[in-house]
């Protein structure tokens, strides 16, 4: 980022609370009603929606097996990034230039969205998942922790994932799916821990996905199976 | 609409926003830490729960093929809507009388939604979409862009939809499903673009409707296969 | 509770909105644009996050079959409960020593969730459902109303639920799903009404459960089959 830091947005709403340390580059706009928390760093030409939470620390109860870091770099908002309305952004992620989150979303820390990514509305984005440039995440998608999505992949909507074979049965590894480049998921699909979906497959609506997809093929059902080519 | 014009609500909650020429009819409540955007337009009797966002303007980022129109007319509650907390509307959209909408919900530009119909707590529903009279849409349900749901049609909770059969793709013409009168959709259901679900068809939960589904049928599984009548 | 009540919270953020007659323990924690509703009463050591909204009172429409009860007791959250960013809970309900609620969920009126239970992010609780103690419901889960889930169940992300065999077609009583104790669910299943999940059961991810699941087997696909043992 090209940043030239002022203290203050250029542009700001009524009822918004701004924490210490927080840094604003050129031409910034926020909405009524947002939080900003304590040192988060915002690029030129940011726009934040009203009632948006943008730089929350992760808490937990004494249930979890994994407690989140007690330190945490800040939240990094690059430039010409666009934050709808409504949002919940922790602390410890990068969104990179050009990044869309839309309304009534949440990413948690440790994440990256790469250049020109959208993030729907009401997308859920676990922590230390790493999405690539061009990606389409689009309404309602559940992304797992410890995913990897890679370029110019799209995730039609309400597809959901997962990362833990055991589900919640002790503190094993946890792997998230892995989405390779300009792969193209259907709407509703159901994606299993540690699966691969290949270069260029195409996943269609519905199926749950329960071992790798080679690239370049199609799949679908449950449990899905190759059709194509 | 029978407005009775005021330029303020009967009962307004803290922390409100109110921006430039929003017109109010008679007997409005807002709750606390709600921002009305300019010129949305409030019939009689409406009620606009604590933290919700109304007449949003659409925005974008450089990769979206589909620019959101520079102008919109403004956002419509006909009398007695009610909306709950926390939930996001856009301008250019109409809601008839009686219409409630629930928490956490959001409806995008362009919408009409008919006399009585009901959107559930978490619904998402996007633009050019039609809804009818005396609909429900439950909770969590994705309600895809250009999509047409006739008068009391019952979509179960969950249910997703889309409008793409590209999946992004490139800049096709994109329509979504219709579900003519008094279809009921069961929970979960996922439906491809396009479809047509006829009238008082029944769809079992956890369907994915990959073709049309006859009036009067019923059809469930993945695909969706019809086992009555 | 062994409450110390006291007239406000040890720490309050920015914006906040306390209405009439709410209680606070000791050390409680108010993150900024909170509203708190009239009567909440609220346990030592709480911690709710920005823009949340506790104690709201149901409302509805005329189409609605089922007006929520005119009166409720109030909404009680236990000692050291954890609530996030941007949720809705509702009067009437209960949470237990220990309970972590995550962002932009949502709990309406009486339902209890007991002893350190973890309600996932964008998690939708319906109304006169109980949960158990230890018991993990996964990001963007729909649980229905009248659903018992016993303890240490563990029920993966955007896992649905429904309770109305007959959707929406009259006032008929409405059961939800029952999930016996320890039983483990895979992300994205689809639950009937009135099915019954056994003890220890699993769920594979995916699956449709449309009759009940024995103790201690393993069931997948759509719709779900035994596998195990």
């Amino acid at each position: 980022m090209h940043m030239n830091e002022t203290n203050k947005p250029a542009s700001t709403g009524l009822n918004v609370v701004i924490e210490e340390n927080v840094t604003f580059g050129k031409n910034v706009t926020v909405g009524h009603n947002v939080v900003i928390k304590e040192g988060t760093i915002i690029g030129d030409n940011v726009t934040i929606g009203d009632m948006t939470v943008v730089g929350k620390r992760p808490s937990s109860n004494r249930k979890m097996a994994r407690k989140p870091p007690a330190a945490l770099p800040p939240l990094v908002l690059g430039t010409s990034v666009t934050i709808g309305c409504g949002s919940v952004l922790y602390r410890g992620s990068t969104l990179g230039e050009g990044v869309f989150v839309a309304d009534l979303s949440s990413i948690r820390e440790n994440v990256t969205v790469d250049t020109d990514s959208i993030i729907g509305r009401n997308v859920i984005v676990e922590n230390n998942t790493r999405i690539g440039k061009r990606v389409t995440v689009q309404t309602g998608c559940y992304v797992t922790a410890d995913m990897i999505i890679e370029d110019e992949v799209f995730i039609g909507p309400c597809c959901s994932s997962s990362n833990d074979k055991y589900m919640g049965a002790g503190n094993f590894s946890h792997t998230g799916p892995i989405i390779k480049k300009g792969a193209k998921i259907g709407n509703n699909t159901t994606m299993l821990p540690a699966v691969t979906i290949g270069e260029n497959a195409i996943v269609g609506a519905g199926a749950v996905i329960v071992k790798d997809v080679p690239a370049g093929t199609t799949v679908v059902g449950n449990p899905a199976r190759q059709i194509r080519p």
